[in-house]
């Protein structure tokens, strides 16, 4: 029998997939599971889009034009204006998702073996992609301390190196909701201009940023319009995961011409899913604001949950729908797994992510967990009262003042292949 | 300015992608251009297919699972079973496409620098996911004069190396149309199962056989059950190209996990088309009959009056919608050039695919070309009657017994950096 490729069984997988066996037996238990371990929103997708699709009328659903259909990237040139990008349609190419778009740039930018420096915690995924590319994930680790604000520039430059190619930033970021600031980003331009080297910026969930924080792409720092390299997606913009439509956006002409010839590769991105795309763009701002101001009303029941329960840090996150905590565990993933299995408050519990599959950096975020809150403000405060409950009733919390051998921690199972 | 990465300056890209300018220009012209050079057919999606997506009444466009929705896998395997395939739909894993299930193919079986033997000439496309996934192709040549039957075991085992880890075939083929019946493709699986490697088959046209061939898939194929991995794609069965929908079927469970893995790193297939895949297979077989002895008739049309042409060297093809020819041109591509920019026939002319790019051996089709025969009987044969026109009008025709320094063949434009 021929054996798969070696890298075929070692393709990194989410940070909770070990989970999922622990919830389904819970639920088949009867137990009530809230998934705060998914970036899936409940959100309802705009049923004028939905409609717009249901209304088509043509007759063969042929490939559309390998970079998009042709008026869905002028809409886009235009919405994109509303943040001040100044994107022609000829700039953007309409790929399969984000996950595409992030593939195609790592692709179109870094040959095998170079390098891209990327803030942990990061999405996770972005480590498959690297692999299936062949390039290198160089971390540069920011702390809960700081809300995991984006280390200095002089941070940065320690770890650039002759094979680094980029540096690929979320923002406002997915796993920690960190928003970062013009300011900040205007730093990390003026090092990819002194290098020469990328700025990918993942910036699909530009509209939901808190505060007053007021979103600035990459594409808009002065003098680097050959480095950004903007990724997209309206799977979260727009609660429309399942269309699989997202864009890359560059105004170097050499990428767009590389990333062009893979998508020629793949001939076209989904007809559907971009008839809905370019439908969501005909829309006024409503639905886009409520859904804002939807997620912040749940940013503050999990940040204001979070911020009184004892021993657990966290901070207020400025965008996106995910939140870092670290709680006072020895293993989250071994909390998390507890959770699922012996845990049970009025009937139900939580399933979270565990923080150390979000860093690249062996050892780090063992007691932090990310939290999505892609669920109702009602059901967000039901999976507070639940993770209060258990933090409360975890048999192994940290004791920093006793021995290991004695206390609980020596107890529990050994992390890692016990899971 | 940061360059961009060597390979993305070097994917390998369709043979026809040189000739859409020349193509644009005429239609510009005024020119009609029968554009027998692309796999876009012109059949009508089955309505009902269509309705069903149309009819929909969900609110959330969700991730689907990765591997696919549950219902339509297990729809799928019941199609499956018409071709007597014994796959379970837990060995079928939904793809964006037959492009990304060659991709994850590839990713899952192959190391970087390990090799698939291909037989020439194949879908040019090959060769991109083949640069993504860095791996070789080796080609083992078909020739026109046997209407491409596939190459014998012997040689094959002669291009087998120690890198070698799967045979790719495309039954019936993109480009040629051939079909392999089951003794030649037994060959192929004794000599997967002797040399320990996989057999890759991209059988997209299956229900695309004529003149009584019976589809044999490489899944049911003996006593190779761990080395055959069968791809697929809706877009030519249903003419839903943009649909994006396709699968990976194997029985190989360690294959399975792996393609599972990539698969979960892009989160889900489009959801749309899966709802327009899964309706097709509710329907009853007349949809795909009668498609069938529509593409039959043509493929009899252009058959037809190809081996009417005089100098002209073609074949019947078995299945697909495909058909290579030879010419009496020294270079097919300045021929296609030149049917695009200074031919004309009753105002219109023909768009064909120069076969040179279908070889991966150097100096091989460059006097032939493929014909996708994706337009109705009508608009074929006034295709054909351009082609017959221009063939005997051509200046640059073959003089076999004449000097190449006095015949037409020395004024034509040298080939290559002319184009």
């Amino acid at each position: 029998m021929p054996s798969i490729s070696k890298r075929g069984g070692k393709v990194p997988m989410s940070p909770f997939r070990k989970l999922i066996p622990f919830a389904d037996k819970a639920k088949a238990a009867g137990k009530h599971v809230y998934h705060l371990n998914i970036g899936q929103p409940d959100i309802e997708t705009p049923a004028y889009a939905l409609q717009k699709v249901r209304e088509t009328t043509f007759k063969i659903l042929e490939y559309s034009p390998a970079e998009g259909i042709a008026s869905y990237r002028r809409k886009l040139a235009d919405y994109y204006r509303k943040f001040g990008i100044e994107a022609q349609a000829n700039e953007i190419i309409v790929t399969t998702g984000a996950s595409e778009a992030i593939l195609f740039a790592m692709l179109a930018c870094l040959d095998p073996g170079d390098e891209v420096i990327v803030p942990e915690p990061f999405y996770a995924n972005y480590n498959g992609f690297a692999q299936i590319a062949d390039v290198h994930i160089r971390p540069i680790t920011s702390y809960i301390d700081t809300g995991f604000a984006l280390p200095d520039v002089e941070a940065f430059e320690s770890v650039i190196g002759p094979r680094t190619r980029a540096i690929l930033i979320t923002n406002p970021s997915n796993p920690t909701g960190t928003f970062y600031s013009r300011e900040v980003l205007e730093g990390l331009g003026s090092l990819a201009r002194n290098y020469g080297i990328f700025l990918f910026a993942d910036e699909v969930y530009r509209d939901f940023c808190y505060d007053g924080n007021e979103f600035f792409s990459i594409l808009n720092i002065p003098g680097i319009e050959e480095h950004a390299i903007l990724i997209d997606s309206i799977s979260k913009r727009y609660s429309a995961c399942g269309a699989r439509v997202g864009s890359i956006v560059t105004r170097n002409q050499q990428v767009l011409g590389a990333v062009l010839r893979y998508a020629k590769l793949r001939l076209s991105p989904p007809g559907f899913g971009q008839i809905l795309a370019e439908a969501t763009l005909e829309m006024e701002d409503t639905y886009i604001n409520e859904v804002r101001d939807e997620y912040r009303r749940r940013r503050d029941v999990v940040y204001g949950r979070l911020s009184r329960m004892q021993g657990v840090v966290s901070y207020r996150p400025g965008g996106a729908f995910y939140c870092f905590a670290k709680f006072p565990v020895d293993s989250a993933e071994h909390f998390c797994q507890w959770l699922l299995e012996e845990f049970e408050h009025q009937g139900a519990t939580v399933m979270l992510s565990p923080g150390e599959g979000f860093y690249a950096t062996p050892g780090l975020g063992v007691d932090e967990v990310r939290l999505a809150y892609v669920l109702n403000c009602h059901d967000l405060d039901a999976a507070m009262d639940c993770l209060e409950v258990a933090l409360k009733e975890y048999p192994y919390k940290k004791q920093a003042t006793q021995a290991a051998t004695t206390g609980p921690a020596a107890r529990r199972p050994a992390p890692g292949p016990a899971f």
